[in-house]
């Protein structure tokens, strides 16, 4: 290996047994698929779970005991099994989603046309359900479409979605299920409750229509009545990976307020100021550390999405447009501590809130360390 | 398949089926690693960079074309591959770094006992250089630490760092190079070329202490004087997988202003608004998306940090102060807003900074998309 073009040879013949060790891997994994079809199929027969943590967490143990023992990292090899394993579980979801909860049932989707109508009417359809859309124009036949179905599931704007429940509800069949998807969830449930008598559940997707699965996404469920009736429904949303969690109405629209409202009028706020900065955006990111790339990322990632949604998210409420309210005000508490250039008032500041988050921002620092080493990796 | 006891029989049979490839998808890796590290070699005696996009693109995109062939998702494929080549990379910058590119050097790090000085004596030590270090306590040998060195690394708080450089510079032998590794540049390079005639340059590492890799890691060079000079320091840490961009100082600080205080300011004001609402994070965690765990996890992150690195950046300057204070001032613009439920307004200046952010944002929600995949993988 001393003589320069052996060398060059030597480069060439290593990479060469590189790639033929690829293959083999890349083989493995095919057959390993084919394996993962087979307990698909039995699982499905058997109304088996697709996600089954405890064989997981043992397998990811024995191959990160393997790993070490064979000199790689062992973290290395559980993220390369966490990837794995999730496409494993995703391939397993689709396949058993072609088989419904409540086979033979029929949903009405009234709101069918925007997106997150489309995103629902999808999936129905995948699992063997029996689709049915109402939109604007095809309310002189709301009698025939709401013929016979099981369920209506309510996807509309926030601002209509009152007035459509009460003009929906006259037209169902006894005992179809009474749902809506609006991010806001007392005034929709209290009007299903109002305008209808049989099975009511107010459903919160805490996904958007670009979501490529359902796995592992949360759908908050808020009770109405009759939760026996209405329990495929959830049970559905489940087969399909989902995490539902159930609530009150008026907790969840608290938690709203902040989780999805702040949020996303803090994004909205900041991009703002950048745009009026006029920042030369491409230059900021020559200087940019991961997390920052990450921080600004989730600022124009809003931007590339519908206005209208976000409008609806930050303008639901009254109580809301409050808290987002209290929340600027909150901010010229710091002006004083910045005219006055008063580091002590923020150090102390720092350590109350820093107690305050406790253990979540051990976890935060965790969690998001991976993640930026996720997007080092990828770009 | 149909008998019962039969398919849970089956079921096991097919767990041990994969158990079986696993163990040679482990066995293929080290294989893998152990060519990888006769790469490295070859590499090292020949000074070649550890990364090669151009092969790792192909590399990729072979393995692509085949899983797709075998039936794979090829996006499964690549994603594996991209945690491969990563682990490939670290283990290959880990074995380059300890050949120096300066052999012989000797190092004095000024505040060498803070966490950034000990991240930098850790890896100098690693490469083979020489390390030595001045701190409070070691100015009456300030004299002799200086003798011989080959550069000088000022590592120390903002609000010292001039005071320190003027301090050091009057000891340090002729051609040594005068660096500094503070967060601002504009004005402790000016203290550098005036305190100092010899090679300058003002360094600006973009990650903290907790990294675990130098991969693909901005370092931010601002020159000074003698750029020959100090090369090999910034080869050095090309070396360990880091990125030099080279930039004017006052452009630096203003992109700083931006890219740093703003972003922390923010993401303190938020922590401190949920603070003062004392809201259930625990509760809020289970409603919790994706997208918002992360949202709050950059919050979070914050407050498990050293409260006094945060304290140096937001308080940096009295330009950077005024850039904060103008920030929490255009949010009050937003208040009229949100008094008078004025959605069209807020949609009217949404799509105006969507369009400021143009492909970015688009650029933004891929990104984003992928790293929320990554999370639901992982957590």
């Amino acid at each position: 290996m001393t003589d320069p073009g052996g060398e060059t040879h030597d480069l060439e013949d290593l990479r060469q047994a590189i790639d033929h060790i690829d293959k083999q891997i890349v083989s493995l994994l095919a057959e390993r698929q084919a394996v993962v079809k087979q307990v698909t199929e039995i699982k499905k027969s058997r109304h088996l779970p697709v996600y089954h943590p405890a064989r997981e967490e043992d397998l990811i143990s024995s191959r990160r005991t393997q790993g070490a023992a064979a000199g790689l990292s062992p973290d290395f090899i559980e993220e390369l099994y966490r990837v794995i394993l999730r496409q494993s579980r995703v391939e397993q979801t689709r396949r058993m989603a072609q088989k419904a909860v409540f086979p033979g049932g029929v949903i009405l989707i009234v709101g069918g046309r925007g997106a997150m109508g489309r995103f629902f009417e999808r999936r129905f359809i995948e699992a063997g359900y029996q689709v049915r859309i109402l939109d604007k124009e095809d309310w002189p036949n709301a009698g025939q479409l709401c013929e016979g179905i099981h369920a209506a599931l309510i996807s509309v704007p926030i601002d209509q979605t009152n007035a459509i429940i009460s003009r929906i509800a006259p037209c169902l069949p006894r005992n179809a299920i009474l749902a809506d998807i609006t991010s806001i969830k007392s005034s929709p449930l209290a009007a299903m409750m109002d305008a209808y008598e049989g099975p009511v559940v107010g459903l919160h997707p805490m996904f958007g229509p670009n979501t490529s699965s359902l796995d592992k996404q949360i759908v908050v469920a808020t009770p109405g009545r009759q939760d026996a009736q209405y329990q495929w429904l959830l049970d559905q949303l489940a087969a399909w990976g989902s995490v539902v969690v159930t609530a009150d109405a008026n907790e969840h629209d608290q938690i709203m307020d902040l989780v999805q409202a702040l949020r996303h009028f803090a994004s909205f706020s900041f991009g703002r100021f950048l745009y009026r900065k006029q920042i030369d955006l491409e230059r900021t990111l020559d200087f940019t550390s991961p997390i920052y790339r990450l921080e600004l990322g989730m600022v124009g990632r809003l931007f590339a999405q519908d206005p209208s949604l976000y409008c609806e998210i930050i303008f639901a409420s009254r109580q809301r447009r409050d808290v987002l309210r209290q929340y600027v005000r909150s901010l010229q508490d710091n002006l004083d501590m910045l005219e006055e250039n008063n580091k002590e008032a923020f150090m102390a500041e720092f350590s109350k809130i820093a107690d305050w988050f406790g253990s979540f921002s051990e976890q935060a620092m965790r969690e998001s360390t991976y993640i930026i080493d996720k997007l080092i990796e990828r770009f």
